[in-house]
């Protein structure tokens, strides 16, 4: 009788351990969309503080909601790290026209990039060339670009699945269009917004001059996607139209800010750390719902559901509010910075920032036997309908914890609707469907739970 | 040397045909998003001829407009199925209120159930008596439902993962509520709106009084979600405070319709029939952009595909548009009457109508043996993020033409924001997603050329 006696509680034990997950993801799913706080959180970042760039009054609004926010939670610890942000403003409202050479003009929708310095007072008025990206401008060279303004009109790839390959595709333009153009001799760059949609929205984002002299320095706007064709085509019929734009954006001396963390400590190896989080600061445009608010709300949402599905966690489970993740990364290099100075053992780390759509599943930047152990936990998920578990990039504020034996992770939600907000006006609380931040929410919580108590 | 060979040649073979179906789907999915029809198509349904109720004048300019299209595209045949359908008419903009023992009023959204008849001319006011379920209903008897107006007060419940489950678990109150009141002695039922998300919008959809004689059919009416909460607050601080509504809809006599039909005829088995469709028909509210306009431009999408893509189907391929899906079934029961009077073999049915968002796969009602042929195709779908291949039911337009023989299919979006437009003033173009349509078009395609060169 005995082998038999011992299997039944082999079978017990293996079943009620079993159970006990799929209850768990059960109760975790339950409560964020039954119970769930995300989206009421996501609706005063959104409509109560709005875009909070980093150095803004509002990224401190933000920074101070959060805290608080989670001191409510009863977590073991929450505190600030501080950390120096760059400063950038926008100044007055963009505007820009296209002139034709008989004096006929019309408006374009542009906004300055992040990081970009003004026009000259008054704004700039030059002839156009358009190019499609970096490598078409510099075998153009000096001569063509030379006191004209360079405008790259690379469109994101539309056959693409994934919309972030598209976006990697020709961010480039954005980000040193104006460095390259401006070694050319270049008086100023537009570039086409980074947007699968024909719509009238520009989308900001990061630039840099890099090592640049101040002389060599010029303004770099975003222009919408209408525009952008529309310009195209003018520039097919006449070369020698103008374009007419004004910035006053500036960039000012770097201010005190800070990263926003909190803590359930582990009762067991409260020295192995896992975190979650995305970045509180968002650029100034729209009210940084998608980027990141989701993010952030749902990193928070992650201690609150393990705390209200009453799991008690082995290993320190923290939030992550990280700052300046738009123009700068300064938060996520001083955490990972004060987490080496502290010999902190960081076994994992889990962002959110790919907007608050219906989570698909995860990308992991991790090795072979973690990818074996995440193949175990997919039945747990199907019924959730999350599928995608891939060897893949982490995320901009997570990477730098990167090292040999641990692992990085970033959700990975729907993107096809991504870039028709991001970066944007269009980046708004009414473009989140509660559902989907909290079913982003739970998806998170659940993958915590399992890396928490199985380990990497 | 010679098995060597063999294997070489076994090895090209078997690699040229992975890589052709691998390659077409390339071709399908590019040609979708970057040279597609379809987001075009249902700008002009949903824009220049809006919602399309069975027998409207809009429903013949939608049979008009998809046959013309149809036309251009050069399929090997194009017609029309007369169809006789139920003509049901709104009326005027409904109007409710409210009212307090003291005679405040508060008004609140509500619109007629399609099928409900008029309230008297001039109104209804009764008190009102809430449930959540017609099982609640008939518990609290004739004594305590006379005379009064029925609140059918059940919510779709929020921590069901798939969406259309939910609905189903609550549809039976909107769909039959009125028929169980009106034989309790109620004097009218207001339903709450088939929506999770809490909102101003009412959503009607289809209702029946069975055979209930007329002296017992009583009007029917959806509130929003957001009223029927304030009602039921109301509701528990006061048992006295009545309701007063107003509709003035009314069903007339059935007039002539049509499915409208085109077809590739198969250059190999010509009477094997595999079929693609969605319906044409809409409810009056709104445009009628996700319910089911998307399923109608995605279905003609998909003969298109396969014609861009230079596909010759072995089997004869047909789009059918089905009228009157919403309140009757006509055009489904024409269409699978026609085809089993004329012994046409349709092997394979697949149906869109749940939305034009990001495709996730499908459901098959089909045998085991089928779904172990679909398990061989998951690889080539993989990279469009398809993964949902299960057993389930097809589509309420596709389900009359299955047999013990073949198979029926439904596509599966994202279903997480349907029930937010569904049926109501929301459900509008601006809400569809010009590459989530899209990707649904070529996934629905895909599947639909494998199915032709592999057979069921």
């Amino acid at each position: 009788m005995k082998p038999c006696f011992f299997a039944v509680i082999f079978f017990l034990v293996f079943n009620v351990s079993a159970q006990t997950d799929a209850e768990i993801f059960k109760s975790i799913y339950s409560t964020s969309l039954t119970n769930g706080k995300s989206y009421h959180w996501l609706d005063y970042l959104s409509n109560q503080i709005g875009g909070r760039l980093s150095g803004s009054l509002n990224a401190e609004k933000a920074v101070a909601y959060t805290k608080e926010e989670l001191e409510l939670l009863g977590l073991d610890k929450v505190w600030l790290q501080p950390v120096m942000v760059p400063k950038w403003v926008r100044g007055g409202k963009e505007y820009a026209f296209i002139e034709t050479a008989s004096g006929l003009t019309s408006t374009v929708n542009i906004c300055a990039l992040g990081g970009s310095i003004a026009t000259p007072i008054g704004g700039l008025k030059a002839q156009i060339v358009e190019v499609k990206s970096i490598e078409a401008l510099k075998t153009l060279g000096k001569s063509a670009v030379s006191g004209k303004i360079v405008f790259f009109n690379g469109a994101m790839q539309a056959d693409l699945i994934q919309t972030f390959e598209a976006y990697s595709g020709c961010s480039e333009q954005r980000y040193a269009g104006a460095m390259e153009a401006g070694k050319l001799g270049a008086v100023g760059v537009i570039v086409r917004s980074l947007n699968l949609r024909l719509d009238d929205f520009p989308h900001t984002g990061s630039m840099t001059y890099g090592d640049l002299p101040n002389s060599q320095r010029i303004p770099s706007a975003a222009i919408s996607t209408n525009d952008a064709e529309k310009l195209s085509s003018m520039l097919a019929l006449d070369k020698n139209i103008k374009l007419f734009f004004n910035q006053t954006c500036q960039q000012l001396q770097d201010v005190q800010s800070y990263n926003v963390i909190g803590e359930i400590t582990g009762s067991q190896f409260p020295n192995e750390y896992i975190i979650v989080g995305g970045h509180l600061d968002s650029w100034d445009l729209g009210d940084g719902s998608h980027d990141d608010g989701a993010g952030t709300v749902q990193s928070m949402e992650v201690l609150r559901l393990l705390k209200e599905s009453d799991i008690k966690p082995k290993r320190s489970i923290r939030v992550v509010l990280f700052m300046n993740e738009e123009n700068g990364l300064r938060g996520a290099t001083k955490y990972a910075e004060i987490a080496k100075q502290k010999g902190e053992n960081h076994i994992f780390s889990l962002e959110s920032d790919s907007g608050g759509f219906t989570p698909r599943g995860f990308d992991f930047q991790s090795d072979d036997a973690f990818m074996t152990k995440v193949e175990g936990w997919k039945s747990l998920f199907k019924p959730y309908l999350i599928h995608y578990f891939e060897k893949g990039y982490s995320g901009a504020d997570v990477a730098p914890l990167k090292t040999d034996s641990n692992v990085c992770a970033g959700l990975r939600p729907d993107s096809q609707r991504y870039f028709d907000h991001h970066h944007s006006d269009n980046d708004l609380f009414e473009h989140v469907n509660k559902r989907e931040l909290e079913l982003g929410a739970a998806t998170m919580a659940s993958l915590i739970y399992l890396v928490d108590k199985y380990g990497i």
